[in-house]
C-alpha cells in the first residue's frame, strides 16, 4: 500500500487559510464569505459536522473581524474540539430559535458576500430574507480560487492519492476481463484502491464496449466480451484528498479504428499537458487538447470539458474549459481528460491529474497512457 | 433477513406524484417548483444522476405545463432511462454554456417558485441572476408538506425499514458491550443492520457514559465499562426508505437514578405518540412529550425538538417542534425522540418512527423501550 502523509493540518494552518481567505474577500471587493459545511469549511476549520442537514452551520469570515461560526447548540460540542476551535468564535442557535436572524448580526447590510458553491438554497434564501440588502454570490463567482492553490503538505496529499489510483490500475490489467459484469471488474477496482491506501473509493466507472460511449455511464450489469473497449475512471479519498484517473483498456487484439482512435486521445491528452505552464490560460489547456481531436475529424464526439480541479473533492476549480480565462498558477492541480465517444459502439477516455510547477506542469499519475490489452 | 417490498414505483407513479406538485403549486400560489437532485427529485421522478456536483439538474413542474428537465448533455442518457422519463421534457446544455440562460426560459419573470432545500446556492444564485423579478423560497417555506404524506408504498417500505432496525436491536443486545469500544458496538450494528436487510447505513451513535450526553455525539475510542449508560441511536435505507431508532441500554444493573431518568423519557415518548392523531398540530406532539420532562424538573436536559419526519431522507418535514403548527395528517411519518443530557455523566432517549393513521398513531419500530440490560 502507498505511505500516506501523516502530519495533521494545525490549529495554525487553519487560521492561516482563513486569514488568507479574508485577504482574498477583501481584494475582491467582499464584506466577506459565507462558508457552510462540505470541503470549504473542512478547508478552513477542519470542521465537518456528523451530517450536512437543514439545520445551519455557518462560517463567517470578514476582513479585519475574527471568524465566527454558527452552529446548532445540540452540534456545539463538536464544534469546539475541531482543530480550529481556538481561531473561531463559535455561536450556537438553539432548536426553534431563528438561526437566521442570529447569522445576520454576523453580516453587514449593504456587503456583497461569498457563499459557499454547495451551500442549501433554503440557508442562503433565509439569510437573504434577514438581510435583503446584502448581495450574495456564489463561492466559484466570487473567489474561484480559494482552495485552487494547493499547499505543499496538500500536494503531497495528492500526490500519494495518485500514485495510489496507479497502483490500483496496474493491478487491475491483470485481472480476467472477458466474460465478467462491469460490476465485477468495478468491485475489483474499489478492493484494489482500498489496498492501496484510499479510505473511500468515490467512483468506480467501468464502461464497456457501447456504454463507454456515454461519458457518464457509471457501471451496470453488461458481461465485457472480447473485443471491447473498456473505459476505467476511478478514484477516491486518500488523507482526504482526492484521486482521479481514467484509462481505457481493449480486450484482446482491437481494431484498426479502435488503436486509430485511443491514440488520438492519448496525443491529445499530451497536447493538454505539454500547455500547461504557469500564466497560461485554463481554456488554452482545453483547446490544445481538443485541437487534436478536432484535427483529427472527431472534434463532434468530445462532448465535454477538458478537466476539473481536484483537492479535498474530486470536482473543483480551477475547471479547464472554453470562456475560463483564469491564468494557471503553480500548485493548482486539476484533471486532463479528452475522451472520444462514438454511440452504440464505444468510447475512449484517458485522465490523469497534473500539478502545475514552476515552469510547466507534473502528473501526478504516471501509468503508460498507451492501449493495454487485457484478457 | 426482513422483506423487502419489490413493486417498483412506475412512470404512472411518478406522473401522479409530479401533478400531485403541480397542483400543490397552484394551491400555494406559485409559479411553480424547481427541484434539484436530491430526495425531491427521487420523489418526483425516480432520476438520481451518478452525482450531485456543481452541473445544473433541475426539474421545472409548473401548473398547467407539461414537467421539463434540464440537464447535463453528457448526464442525458442517463436521464432519459429514468422511470419517468416519458413524462418529462428533457433540455440539455452542453459544458461552456450557460445553463442558468437554459433554466431561464422555463422560469415566469415575475413568477413565485419554490426550490428544493438542498438545492445548492450557487444554482440558486445563478437563477437570481438570469431572472432577478421572480421570487424563489425554499421548499420547506412553500411546501413542507409535499412529501409528508406517505402512499401505502411508501408506507410498507418505511415499516419494512423499521423491522430491520427493530432486528438489529434485538440483536445486538446479545453482544458482549463492557471492555469494547464504541466504534467497535457500532460495527456490529452497521454489520446487523445489513444482514437484516439495509442497502445502506446512514449512522450508528453509540453514545456510552458521558459521551451520550452530547446528543449528536456520534461514536468514538471510549471503552466501554460496566456501569455505563449507551445511547444508541441507528439507521440507514431499506428499499430507498429510511429507519431511525434510539434504544439507551445499560451496562449491568443501573443506579437508581439511571432508572429513574430512564423511565422519564420512556414516559415521554409515550406521552408524545398518544398525542398523535389526525388534526393535532405538530408542535403538541412536542409539547406533550416536553411536559413529562418539564414536570419531572428536566425541561432544561431536552435541548432538542422531539422529532422529525423520514422518508426518502432521515431528516425531512414535518418537524416535531414547538412553532410548527401544521396539522398532523393521515400517511404522515416521523420520529419521537425525547431525551435527557446529563453533562459529563449520561443520556437517554428513546425513538420510534410513528406513522398517523385515521384516527391516532401506529409505531413502526416495536422494540421493547424499557431499560434493557446489556453485559
Amino acid at each position: 500500500m502507498t505511505t500516506a502523509p501523516t502530519r495533521q493540518f494545525t490549529a495554525a494552518d487553519y487560521a492561516g487559510r482563513m486569514t488568507h481567505a479574508a485577504d482574498a474577500a477583501r481584494a475582491a471587493g467582499l464584506a466577506g464569505v459565507l462558508v457552510t459545511p462540505g470541503p470549504d469549511l473542512v478547508y478552513l476549520t477542519g470542521y465537518a459536522p456528523v451530517a450536512i442537514t437543514e439545520r445551519l452551520t455557518m462560517l463567517v469570515i470578514a476582513p479585519g473581524r475574527d471568524p465566527a461560526m454558527i452552529v446548532p447548540t445540540l452540534e456545539r460540542p463538536d464544534a469546539e474540539v475541531a482543530p480550529s476551535a481556538r481561531a473561531l468564535r463559535i455561536v450556537d442557535w438553539l432548536d426553534g430559535s431563528d438561526p437566521y436572524a442570529k447569522a445576520a448580526k454576523l453580516v453587514d447590510a449593504g456587503g456583497r458576500y461569498a457563499i459557499s458553491d454547495s451551500a442549501w438554497a433554503m440557508h442562503a434564501l433565509g439569510l437573504q430574507e434577514q438581510v435583503p440588502d446584502a448581495t450574495y454570490v456564489s463561492m466559484t463567482r466570487a473567489l474561484p480560487m480559494l482552495r485552487a492553490i494547493k499547499g505543499e503538505d496538500e500536494l503531497e496529499r495528492l500526490a500519494s492519492a495518485g500514485a495510489a489510483a496507479d497502483a490500483a490500475y496496474l493491478a487491475i490489467l491483470r485481472v480476467r476481463f472477458a466474460g465478467r459484469r462491469e460490476t465485477e471488474i468495478g468491485a475489483d477496482l474499489a478492493a484494489l484502491l482500498r489496498e492501496h491506501g484510499h479510505s473511500e473509493v468515490d467512483f468506480t466507472v467501468v464502461g464497456s464496449g457501447p456504454n463507454g460511449a456515454n461519458p457518464h455511464h457509471e457501471i451496470g450489469e453488461r458481461v465485457i466480451e472480447a473485443g471491447d473497449m473498456v473505459v476505467l475512471d476511478f478514484g477516491g479519498i486518500v488523507a482526504g484528498y482526492g484521486s482521479d484517473t481514467t484509462r481505457t483498456v481493449h480486450v484482446g487484439e482491437p481494431t484498426e479504428e479502435e488503436r486509430r482512435v485511443h491514440e488520438i486521445v492519448v496525443r491529445a491528452q499530451q497536447a493538454g499537458f505539454e500547455a500547461v505552464r504557469p500564466g497560461v490560460a485554463c481554456q488554452d489547456v482545453d483547446r490544445a487538447a481538443r485541437q487534436v481531436i478536432e484535427d483529427a475529424g472527431y472534434g463532434e464526439r468530445f462532448i465535454h470539458r477538458t478537466g476539473h480541479g481536484i483537492g479535498l473533492t474530486t470536482h473543483e476549480p480551477p475547471y479547464i474549459i472554453e470562456g475560463e480565462t483564469h491564468p494557471l498558477e503553480p500548485g493548482m492541480c486539476f484533471s486532463i481528460e479528452p475522451g472520444i465517444y462514438l454511440p452504440g459502439r464505444f468510447g475512449v477516455r484517458i485522465e490523469d491529474i497534473v500539478t502545475v510547477t514552476a515552469d510547466g506542469g507534473r502528473r501526478l499519475n504516471n501509468t503508460p497512457r498507451e492501449l493495454a490489452i487485457v484478457s
